[in-house]
C-alpha cells in the first residue's frame, strides 16, 4: 500500500514530466522548420504562408526571435479565445462534440470532487480513531482516507449511499442537459450547413438482380414507380478495386518522373540513369525519364483497358447504388421507410458524405452481413478474454534460450551480462507492447469485416470494441488478479451476487494504481499528444529521406485526425474511474479533474491548429458517450453494492438496488428522447430547409449539382479521362 | 415414480373423460335450444335462422330426429372440410395464423417424436441391461426409457446431442417456412383487402399544445406544411368517458322502459308500477313506463348538455388525432418516418382498425408512458415471484379457526365432521384458485395501465405476460421445489453455470408429472373448450333470468373471440415442453402430439362455428409465437448442458454451447428477415396498391369515405343526434 507521502513524489515527478514536454513544445513550436508540424491547420486553410520563404536562411529553421520565447505558455490563452460556434465553423461539431466531453468531465467532476473531499474524507478518517487524527493522516495510508476506514456495520455508511445517489442525481442531469445540448447542436448544425449532396443521397444495398435487366434499369425502374414525385437520378457503384490499384502504381510512376525531371532541371549536365532490375540494383543501365514515361505509358494503356473492362462488364456493377432525390423531404423518406415486400432487398440508409464511404464494403450482400457480424463478436470475445494465450507462447519462445538457439553466433554478445539483464527484462514485455500497438489496428480490420460503410461507423464500432476491452483488462484486470480468462472463468462459477462483492472489495485496494495509472496514462500521455513527438520525427524523417516532389511534401505534412477510436475509450475509462471511486476513494477525484482541465486545454489548441478531420459525421459518436458514461454509474453502484454486503451493511441493499433501476430507466428515456436525433432526420427539418431553399434559389439544377457526387474517386484521380466519365454518368441515366 | 402402468390408467381415465366431453358435446349441440351456444357465428353471419321458429312446441327444444343422433361425431369431418383461403375469408386471418400454430406443431413433433422413439428408446433402455430387457420393459419405471437410464460418462450421450442437434435444425426449419409463410399470407392479406380506413390513417399522438391555437388548428397547419400532397383530413379525439357513461346508463333505462312496454302489450289489463326508491324495494310507488320514460328524458337534458361541453370545451380535446391521407403510400410514409425534432412529439403510428382501438388510453402523454412501463414491469416482475405472499396470508386467514371467530354462530355447522373436512379441503386452495381465475384479468388490467391503444397490442401483452408468468411458475416450478422466490434466492446465490445444472437433473425427474398435466390440462381442456359449459350455462341462465327484450337477447349470445391471452401462453408451453423432453424423456412426446391433433380439430370446429374475433391484427401476434418456441429451444439446450454435465459427460460441454449460439443467430436473422413485415408496410405495396384503385376508380371521393371512421363510438350511439355529429365533423375539417 503507497502512502500519501508515495503518492505526492509519484505526482510530483509527472508533474515535472509533463512541465518538461510542455516545454519541449513551447520550444519546439516556436521554430520555423517546424511549423508545418505545429499548424498545419492553418496550411490547409492558407492562412499561414511557409514560414521558410519570409526570412533569411538561418531564420528558415531556427527562431532567432528572442521575444517570442518570454511567452512560450502563450498557447493556452489563445487556445482559449476561440468561441464554441468558430471551432464548429473552423473544424466541424465532431470537433466541437469531442470538447464537450471534456467541459462534460469537468462539470461532473468539480462539484462531485469538492463535496466527497469535505464530506466523505472527514466521514471516512474520524470512524473512532479521532483523537489521532493529525498525526495519522501525516503517515498515513492513502486507505485511511477511503470507505475501507469505515468500520463494518457502521451507520455512516448512509453518508456513502446518500451520496451515491446525489452524484448519480447530479450525473444524470448534466448527461440529460449535455444530450440535449448536442442533439440540439447536431439539427441545427445540419439545418445550417449548405446544400451538401449527402442531404439528397440515400445509399440503396441489396438491389435484386433481375434477369435481362442491368442494375442500373432496375434501380431507375424501382425509384421512379415507387418514388415518382422525388426520385431524382442515381450513381451506380463499380468493383473498382482492381483499377485503384493501377492508379495507385501510376502515382508512383509519375513521382519517380517528376523526382527524376527535376534532377534533370537542377543538373542539366548528366541525364539521370537507373537500372532495370530489383529496386534499381543491378540489370541494364536506362536513361531514367525516358524509363519511366514509357512505364507510364504501358500503364496508361492497361489502365484504359480495365477501366473499360469496369465500365462495359455488368459484372463490375455491384448491386449498390447512391439515389438522389429532388428535395430533403423525399429523401428523408426514402432513408427511413421499408421499400420492399422482402426487408432483405432494397435497404436504404441516409449516404454518408463522399469522403466518408468506405467503398469496399458496399458490396458485402445482407446474409453475408449477419455471418460477419457473428463471427467477429465471437473473435472480438475471444479476442478481449483470451489475448494472453498467445502473447504467453511468444514470450516462452522469445526468451534468451529460444533465441540463442536460433542464432547461436549472437551467443557471445548475449551473454554480456548488461545486455542480457537487458533483454531479460525487455524481450517478454515487447510481445505484448506489438501486441498492445497493434490492438487498434486490429480491432479496425475486425470493424471493417463486419462490413460497414462509412468510415465514421468504423471509427465508432472500433472505439466500441476498444472500450470493451479496456474495460476487461484494464479496469477488471488491474482490480482482481489473473488473466481475464481465469477472470472468466471464476465469474461463471460464481453466483451472479458474488461477482460485484469479489471485484468491490478490492475496488478501495487499487486506488493508488489508478491514481499513478491516471497521472502516466493520462497526464503524460496528453502532454506528449501536444508535443506529436512521432509525427514531428516522422515529419522531419520523411523530408530528408523520403521527399522526392511538391506531392510528396503536401502528403508528409498530413495533419491527421483525431484519433477517435483510441481517444473516446480512454476518456470514457476515466469516466469510469472517476465514477467508481467517487464514493469510495474520494482522494482519486483531483487526479482525474487535473486531467480533464489539462486534457481539454491541449485538445482545444491542437483542433484549433493541427487536425484536420477526415470526414464529418455531426457529432454521431455521442450516444455511445451517453451510454458509456451510463454504464460506469450502472458498474459504480454494483461494486458499491458488493463492497457495502462485505461490510455487513446488509439493511441497506434494498437502498441500492432501486439506484440501477432508475438508472437504467433514465438510460431508457433519453434513448428515445435524444437518440432518434442521431439516427434520423426529421421531416419537419427537411421540409423547412426545403422551403427556404426553394425561395432562396428558385431555379436550382440539383441534378447537375448532385451529377457525380458519388462516384466512386478513383474515376476523378485524372482529368485526363473526361470521355470515359462522361460515358459512365451517361450509363447510369 | 411412476411406472408405465400408472401413466396408462390416468392416461386412460383422461381418454375416458375427454370422450365423455365429446359425447356430451355431441348430444348438446343437436339441440335446438342449444344451437345459438354452439353455432353463434351462423347467426351472425345470418347464414343460420333460428331452428326454434321452424318445427312443433318440442322440436324448439329437443332433437328427436334419431337420424342425426347416430353420426354424432360427423362435426369432425366437417371441421376439416374448410379450405385455410375460406377460413381466411370467414373469420379473418388472425384465426387462420391461429390454426397454423397448431399445425406447426404438429409439423415439428411428429418427425421428431418418430425419430425420438425409434432412436433413443433402445439407446436409453438397452444400456448394459440388454438382457432383462423385456422383463423390465414390463414393470419399468418410466425413468428407464429416459436420458437417467444411461450411464455417467457412456458414450450414447452423443446420440443425445446429435439429435439435440437434428431437432433444433429441423425445428428452425420448420419455424423459418412457416415465418416465411405467415409473413407472405400477411402482406397478401392486407394487399388483397378491399379498402379500408385504416390503411390511409395514422394515429399522431404528443401533438403539442400551442398557444391560442386549437389542437385541430395545430394539427391541421403541421400536416399541411409537411405532407402538403398528401394530407387529407384528420379526426381529434375527445375525453368523452363521462359522457360514455351516460350513454351506457341510458341504454339500461331504455332496456327497463321496453321491458315494461312488452309486459304491458302482454297484459294490457295492468300497467306497470315500480317503487322509486332502492332497487325498487321501498318508496313510492309511482307508474314504471311513465317513470322510465321521464328519466330518459332527464337524463338526454343531461347528455345533451354534457356532449355541449365535451365538443366546445377546448379542454376535452385530446393532443391525439386520426390524420387521414390520400394515399396508402402517403400513409406509410408518415407512419414510418420521424416527424418533428423531438422525437416525444408527433408521434406517428399506423392507426388501429376503429373496432380495435382502445379508446382510454389515447390520451397518456410520452413521459408518462415510460413510467408506466417502468412500474408495470416491476409489478409483473413482483407479481409472478411473490403472488404467492399474498394468497399464504389469506389462506392463514381462511381457515376453519380465523371462520370461528368471525362468525361464531356458525360453529355448529363447521364442527360437523363431513363440513369440517370438506371445509379444510377447499378454503386453503379457494385463495390459489380465485387467484389463478383472475390471473388474466389482473394482466390485462396492468397492459392496460402500460398505455397500449389497441385491443390486439393489449391482448399480445398480456399473453406475454402470462407467458412469463407460467414459465416461471409452471414450468420452473414444477421442477424445482419451492415458491417461485425461494427459487430466485437460490438463483441469485448460484454461479450462472450451476443454474441449468440444477434444473437440468430434476427435469428427468419430472417427466411423470408433466405427462398428467398434458392430459388433465391439455386433453380435458380442449375437450371442455369445445363443449362450451360455461357459455352453455351462462346463456340458458341469462335467457331464463334477465333476458328482458330483443336486445338483451341479442347480448346473451354474443360469441365472443379466441381468447389469445391465455390459449397462445398455454400453446407455447406445449412447445416447450415437447422441445425440452424430446431428447431427455421421448415418451412424453405422443402425449403433445394427440394434444396439437385434437387441439387443432377443435378449434377449427370452433373458430368456424363459434367465434367471431372483435378485431383483425392480420396474424401480428406471430413473432411472439416464433420467438418463445426459440426462447423454447434455448432453454431446451441449456438444460441439456445442465444435465449432461451431471452425467460427467463434461467433453460434450463444447459441442452443446455452439448450439444456443447458432439459435439465436438464426432468431436474429428471421428477426431482420420477417418481422418488418409485421411492423412497417413496404412502399412497394402500397404504391402497387394505389395504382391499382386508381385505375379501377379514378374518381373516388376518399374523403367522403373516411369522414368520420375513427369518430368515438359514442357519438354514433343513437341515430339521433345527427346535427351534433355534423357539427363535430365540421369541427374538424
Amino acid at each position: 500500500m503507497a502512502t500519501l507521502q508515495d503518492i505526492g513524489v509519484s505526482a510530483f515527478i509527472n508533474i515535472l514530466t509533463a512541465f518538461a514536454f510542455l516545454l519541449a513544445f513551447a520550444l519546439l513550436r516556436l521554430q520555423p522548420i517546424n511549423d508545418r508540424v505545429y499548424f498545419p491547420k492553418g496550411y490547409l486553410d492558407r492562412a499561414r504562408t511557409s514560414p521558410r520563404s519570409s526570412s533569411n536562411f538561418v531564420g528558415k529553421f531556427v527562431n532567432l526571435n528572442p521575444a517570442t520565447y518570454l511567452t512560450f505558455l502563450n498557447w493556452m490563452p489563445q487556445a482559449m479565445k476561440m468561441t464554441e460556434d468558430e471551432i464548429i465553423r473552423h473544424a466541424g461539431l465532431d470537433s466541437a462534440a469531442f470538447l464537450r466531453i471534456y467541459t462534460l468531465g469537468l462539470k461532473i467532476f468539480v462539484p462531485i470532487t469538492i463535496i466527497a473531499l469535505l464530506i466523505l474524507i472527514p466521514v471516512n478518517v474520524s470512524n473512532g480513531t479521532l483523537s489521532f487524527l493529525k498525526r495519522d493522516l501525516v503517515m498515513s495510508n492513502i486507505d485511511k482516507l477511503s470507505i475501507s476506514n469505515v468500520r463494518p456495520r457502521s451507520i455512516r455508511f448512509f453518508v456513502h449511499i446518500g451520496l451515491e445517489y446525489l452524484f448519480t442525481i447530479w450525473t444524470c442531469l448534466m448527461l440529460y442537459k449535455e444530450y440535449d445540448n448536442v442533439a440540439s447542436m447536431r439539427l441545427h448544425f445540419l439545418a445550417s450547413k449548405g446544400r451538401r449532396v449527402e442531404q439528397f443521397t440515400v445509399v440503396v444495398r441489396n438491389v435484386p438482380r433481375v434477369p435481362r435487366q442491368s442494375i442500373s434499369d432496375t434501380v431507375d425502374h424501382f425509384f421512379r414507380t415507387n418514388h415518382p414525385e422525388h426520385y431524382l437520378c442515381h450513381q451506380g457503384v463499380y468493383n473498382a478495386n482492381k483499377f485503384a490499384k493501377l492508379v495507385k502504381k501510376r502515382d508512383s510512376l509519375q513521382n519517380w518522373l517528376d523526382y527524376n525531371q527535376l534532377k534533370f532541371e537542377r543538373h542539366p549536365e548528366k541525364r539521370p540513369t537507373k537500372k532495370k532490375g530489383f529496386c534499381g540494383l543491378w540489370g541494364e543501365q536506362v536513361d531514367s525519364i525516358d524509363y519511366y514515361n514509357q512505364q507510364i505509358k504501358d500503364l496508361e494503356k492497361r489502365m484504359a483497358m480495365e477501366r473499360q473492362k469496369v465500365i462495359k462488364d455488368p459484372k463490375s456493377i455491384l448491386p449498390v447504388a447512391f439515389v438522389s432525390f429532388n428535395s430533403r423531404w423525399g429523401t428523408a423518406v426514402c432513408a427511413q421507410t421499408q421499400q420492399s415486400r422482402n426487408p432483405t432487398l432494397w435497404l436504404t440508409n441516409w449516404a454518408p458524405e463522399p469522403r466518408d464511404v468506405y467503398w469496399k464494403n458496399l458490396a458485402i450482400p445482407f446474409f453475408s452481413l449477419s455471418i460477419r457480424r457473428l463471427v467477429i463478436s465471437s473473435a472480438v470475445f475471444t479476442l478481449v478474454f483470451f489475448y494472453m494465450i498467445p502473447i504467453a507462447f511468444v514470450q516462452s519462445l522469445a526468451n534468451l534460450d529460444g533465441l540463442e538457439k536460433v542464432a547461436p553466433f549472437l551467443r557471445p554478445v548475449i551473454e554480456l551480462k548488461f545486455v542480457k539483464s537487458f533483454l531479460q527484462g525487455f524481450l517478454p514485455g515487447l510481445a505484448l507492447k506489438i501486441f498492445l500497438f497493434l490492438l487498434p489496428k486490429v480491432l479496425m480490420l475486425m470493424s471493417k469485416i463486419e462490413g460497414h460503410i462509412s468510415l465514421s461507423m468504423l471509427e465508432r464500432r472500433t472505439a466500441s470494441k476498444y472500450y470493451f476491452f479496456m474495460l476487461v483488462n484494464v479496469f477488471l484486470g488491474s482490480i482482481v488478479t489473473g488473466t481475464a480468462f481465469e477472470q472468466l472463468h471464476a465469474f461463471l462459477h460464481q453466483a451472479p451476487t458474488q461477482i460485484p462483492r469479489t471485484i468491490g472489495v478490492s475496488i478501495p485496494m487499487k486506488a493508488t494504481f489508478f491514481i499513478t495509472y491516471i497521472m502516466v496514462d493520462g497526464w503524460a500521455g496528453i502532454a506528449s499528444e501536444i508535443l506529436r513527438l512521432k509525427p514531428l520525427i516522422i515529419f522531419h524523417l520523411k523530408n530528408m529521406l523520403l521527399v522526392k516532389t511538391e506531392r510528396d511534401k503536401e502528403k508528409a505534412m498530413n495533419p491527421g485526425s483525431v484519433d477517435f477510436p483510441e481517444t473516446l475509450p480512454s476518456l470514457q475509462l476515466y469516466f469510469l474511474l472517476g465514477i467508481v471511486y467517487a464514493v469510495v476513494t474520494p482522494i482519486l477525484l483531483p487526479f482525474i479533474l487535473v486531467f480533464f482541465a489539462f486534457a481539454y486545454l491541449v485538445y482545444r489548441h491542437q483542433i484549433i491548429n493541427v487536425y484536420n478531420q477526415r470526414y464529418e459525421s455531426a457529432a454521431a459518436f455521442w450516444p455511445h458517450v451517453h451510454s458509456r458514461i451510463i454504464a460506469g454509474l450502472l458498474i459504480s453502484q454494483l461494486l458499491l453494492l458488493g463492497l457495502l454486503s462485505t461490510k455487513k451493511a446488509a439493511n441497506s441493499t434494498p437502498l441500492l438496488v432501486i439506484l440501477p433501476i432508475l438508472t437504467l430507466s433514465f438510460h431508457k428515456y433519453c434513448k428515445h428522447r435524444f437518440e432518434p436525433a442521431f439516427r434520423s432526420y426529421p421531416l419537419e427539418e427537411a421540409m423547412a430547409k426545403d422551403i427556404a431553399e426553394q425561395e432562396a434559389e428558385p431555379g436550382l439544377n440539383l441534378k447537375a449539382y448532385l451529377d457525380d457526387a458519388y462516384l466512386h474517386p478513383i474515376f476523378r484521380s485524372f482529368e485526363a479521362e473526361e470521355e470515359e466519365l462522361a460515358e459512365v454518368k451517361l450509363d447510369e441515366r
